[in-house]
């Protein structure tokens, strides 16, 4: 018997024409499933978008939504990369609270997670930094203590280790 | 009279329901706007995500726009970031041909680009990179020759520069 429920990471290429995001997020909505992450973006190719959708769910369920996206028009390619090793990342930008005294300690957290520093105004400090879950999780909880004032993740992209790709 | 069509960075937070993220996008599609960018992340309030969506259009319409996603259902704040100073950023995920002709210059590349690799196998490397567009499509032209063979984009996360906040 398979696992009850566990998170799918999903990759998919589409025509860029308007609606379609709609229609692939809308196929998981349907099915009551919440979408924990999503992210959309350009390919090499010229009006091809990548979207990657994490959610967690049963892996039948998933499957059927997959065959159902397939069926969807403007769908060119679809990747469920969860039974395989994949790299997945995201990146962060975090609004901290940076005066006097708590300046030199935002800093040294930045520099242990090699992240940058984007903006900085006499009261803020704003860091970007990237990596998986675990990561960001443990920058935001050394970080909360001196003042997060605002985040703004990506949600996630993954793409397969080695040699496999997914493109047109 | 206002310039006829630009380019709108919109974020809004939203209460992290099933189907929220549907309804956001289908606002946009619903008056033939495409969606040039879109990433969904948690934010430091629980059940609370964040939606940064990109897009090209008439300043009135996007206005219109604003006014009716006030309307839906959780949806907690919105902010058009088009007017004021702002970061914005992306990160990519490059899969690029690494035969041994051709390691020394993609690793020379990603060093002055300040991107990292996240993945190698015999014949590939896997790149991260973040910047704004320009410097994004800067790698990915340096890159292109030696023979790119996978992108994976995160859309774009941005934030106000300065103190100006937007959280709960």
């Amino acid at each position: 018997m398979k696992e009850a429920s566990k998170r799918h990471t999903v990759a998919v290429l589409v025509e860029n024409r308007f609606g379609v995001l709609v229609r692939v997020a809308g196929l998981f909505s349907a099915r009551g499933y919440n979408i924990e992450s999503l992210s959309v973006g350009q390919t090499q190719e010229p009006g091809v978008s990548r979207i990657t959708i994490v959610t967690t769910g049963d892996d039948l369920i998933v499957e059927q939504i997959i065959k159902q996206l397939h069926r969807l028009i403007d769908i060119i390619k679809i990747i469920d990369l969860t039974g395989e090793p994949f790299v997945d990342r995201e990146m962060v930008l975090i609004k901290v609270s940076a005066g006097p005294s708590v300046r030199a300690e935002v800093l040294r957290i930045a520099d242990i997670f090699r992240a940058k520093i984007v903006d900085v105004s006499p009261k803020t400090y704003t860091i970007e930094v990237t990596g998986d879950e675990g990561k960001i999780r443990a920058i935001l909880e050394l970080l909360r203590p001196l003042g997060v004032k605002e985040i703004a993740r990506t949600g996630k992209v993954a793409i397969s280790r080695g040699n496999r790709t997914l493109s047109v």
